[in-house]
């Protein structure tokens, strides 16, 4: 008796789980649903096609369908969507989808009307499973904002997005650019639009930009943005996106100090206020949903509900620094744990493995990244004492032509010494430096035992004494200070 | 009573550890000697002048003598040999060095006659000490070869030399250079002729250049020299350095398959086959060498005799990964092992740290690097069961515009499944990511922990699975292979 495994979902988690399980277990059958016509395909790469680093949507998609089909041997039915899921009977509701197929611009190029545009043209079905995997991603949170839906507004929820955007570039010509959100998208498609030539201004209601990234970090960011022409409108809700006959005309602000409201003119405007997990289709049923809004999930991608799985950016992950779920929907994580659920369904038990919320994003010339915890709140509701330094630092020694200043932002935790978390900006040499923090978090290293870590110098690339060991090197003296005063 | 530290030696690690030692102890009277007159300076950077990249030679010094003199209050006394050390009656011979204050090009320009060419020209006395760091640095190996004390023929034994050799570059116009040895100074030296305009010779008598970072990627860095122009003369063992009037004229090998001898005419040679630790200072004292010949040392860096530390590139490491005592000259350690005495001798014993062998080398265009163990004779030697796997990854997502491909070679334990250490190659992000496995190996981080880490992801700087986790994962596959294979 051959088993069946059903994914839902077909990005980074539903594929690597599809492929994984029938590499494992070729016996099996593998049937993975995509409501619409693109599988595996980099939604991080869609600041850069608008932006005109990448040519072709296509050049975004890492594994085509075909392959899929034909070399993996994964029964692959783009164009279904599955509508409904009986954890009972184990089986899930199947529709052929009319919309999908179609002009991929038209997927989700709008705000609103974006994943509910199908109607379906074929027979629905119920397909039996012995294995579900729940991994139909994140949307973009769409904000209560009055004129959200204009023509010209548009969110970044699927490829098509991408494409949509593009062609309304291209097509329009649009000289305005607002950007709702400083988020990594926000930032990123800030850069896509002053490449194509546009006047940018971004919108953040918050006092900095990049918020999981702290203060100091972001402070950099926000003076590079400025220095690169981009209007940068911080502590600035936004009230709504103006228009003229169904088209954006300009975004209306209210100074969070004055009160005063403000409309600035823009031809086109970008929503990037976050995502959330995509759990609509789990609503009727015994799945569990944790204290995030994703789905609840073990070490091995397990919902609360026999043989169904989650994983991707739809499914809670452990933080291996706080010990609590998380919501943390990048690209890693869901290529990692879908493959580990794969292997789990095929008989081979894989651990899913925590994160511990290294991200990291290219801003202009900049290189900002972060790992663990920074945020102080943050650290103090997992039960922590942070104490956080901040240092800045050459990226070459300093006699080394070329070299530029690294601002590290390092916390510790006052009572055991452990190191909790890092943020960092500079031109050069930050996107794989955080990276030696986040193995270090792995490890629930001290403060004191990540500044005696043996790392590689040479001039070129490095002072000595590396940045984040003089991070570390600073945060320990006020450690031991902070210790001393008590 | 006040408390005398003596240093002997005034680089990175003696005058590290007199800093220290003078900021946490104000009242302990801190002298230094140095047989130069340079302090603290950054040999490392010495290619880098020669090349052209360093104006001057000042620029290579961290901290200036009248720095640590006026304002860190420590008795610097340069030009000042420390000559023999009396553990009984605790106090060491000095004596004043003639040659230093002289002209920085004549301080150790040449091979032969470095060092020993101070005769002394005031009085000697003995300086009592109630703790002594021996910081005495290493030396330029001089390989028993013919002809190597001809003029036109150097080594790196100090700043001087560095000056010597770009003076030569520059009055005596060399057309070609001849550099005896594949290591890191021979081709950073190797780069530097050739930006100065010299047709360049590497003889490297092993099979591969960079020996400790395993023939994987030593063959990627030998394609890179031999496409920017450079002659690479491996498994070539240098007989004899020809020359007329005394002058270098040619570089004399014997081929190792054939037997036959060659001599490629060159107009200058440097000579870069290793460094040794400088211990003579040390021959009729109770003092310890290990077996590296370097000094043997503890966990504080404390001798075997009472109050007598060594530190830097004249001593001895612990290795964390073999867990034995390791022979490792470079910049960071001697830094923090010197600082870590000054505060164990200001009355807060810091412990050393262990090293994990991490380093690394710009060759032209690449950056190349490694960490930990990868020789497999090495591993095998430390009681490991060593399998390796070499994979090459792009640098970039794979539609981000201007990546480039990574080579990395991954070593691991089968019997423990621990990681042991990794080196790779490649245009860009190398010389950081190196230190990722680095913070690994401090953590005796298995395998597939390492593959599990949450590591940053954005288009522009690497593609979802990180190159380091896609080789910890074929490594993983290969290891449990091999388990299963038994």
């Amino acid at each position: 008796m051959t088993d069946t495994f059903v994914v839902v979902g077909g990005d980074a988690a539903g594929m690597s789980a599809a492929s994984k399980g029938k590499r494992e277990a070729p016996e099996m059958e593998v049937v993975a649903f995509e409501r619409g016509e693109w599988v595996s395909y980099g939604a991080c790469g869609l600041p850069y096609y608008v932006k005109g680093d990448v040519d072709s949507l296509e050049d975004l998609v890492a594994v085509a369908p075909e392959e899929f089909r034909e070399e993996r041997d994964v029964d692959l039915r783009t164009g279904h969507e599955v509508t409904a899921v009986d954890t009972d009977a184990r089986t899930v509701t199947v529709e052929p989808n009319a919309a999908a197929g179609g002009d991929a611009a038209t997927d989700g190029g709008d705000a609103v009307g974006d994943g509910d545009a199908a109607g379906g043209n074929g027979d629905s079905f119920e397909q039996p499973y012995d294995h579900l995997l729940v991994a139909t991603g994140a949307g973009a949170v769409v904000p209560p904002i009055d004129g959200v839906d204009r023509d010209g507004v548009f969110t970044f929820q699927t490829v098509g997005a991408g494409g949509a955007v593009k062609e309304f570039v291209e097509s329009e010509s649009p000289a305005v650019a607002g950007v709702v959100g400083g988020g990594y998208v926000g930032l990123e498609m800030a850069e896509a639009f002053d490449a194509r030539g546009l006047e940018v201004h971004v919108f953040e209601m918050l006092p900095h930009v990049l918020q999981p990234f702290g203060a100091d970090v972001a402070e950099v960011v926000e003076d590079h943005l400025r220095e690169r022409g981009v209007h940068l409108h911080l502590n600035t809700p936004v009230e709504a996106i103006e228009g003229e006959g169904g088209r954006v005309t300009g975004i209306r602000t209210e100074d969070s100090e004055s009160g005063e409201t403000t409309t600035v003119p823009v031809d086109l405007a970008l929503v990037g206020v976050g995502v959330g997990p995509r759990v609509d289709l789990l609503e009727d049923t015994a799945v569990e949903l944790g204290p995030t809004g994703a789905v609840a999930t073990d070490e091995y991608g397990r919902t609360n509900v026999a043989d169904v799985y989650a994983a991707g950016d739809c499914a809670e992950v452990r933080n291996a620094v706080t010990g609590d779920p998380d919501f943390v929907p990048l690209a890693l994580t869901a290529n990692r744990h879908g493959r580990a659920v794969g292997a789990t369904v095929a008989g081979d038990p894989t651990p899913v493995g925590p994160v511990v919320g290294s991200a990291e994003v290219k801003v202009f010339d900049l290189e900002v990244a972060r790992t663990g915890v920074v945020d102080e709140e943050e650290a103090r509701e997992a039960g922590f004492d942070p104490v956080s330094r901040t240092i800045e630092e050459g990226s070459r020694a300093h006699y080394y032509p070329g070299g530029s200043p690294i601002t590290i932002e390092m916390v510790g935790d006052r009572g055991t010494g452990r190191l909790l978390g890092a943020s960092m900006v500079g031109r050069e040499g930050v996107a794989q430096r955080i990276n030696t923090v986040a193995a270090a978090l792995h490890s629930e290293t001290t403060v004191v035992e990540f500044e005696r870590h043996d790392f590689a110098y040479a001039p070129p690339f490095s002072p000595p004494w590396d940045p984040v060991l003089t991070a570390a090197k600073v945060l320990n003296g006020a450690l031991g200070d902070a210790g001393s005063e008590e």
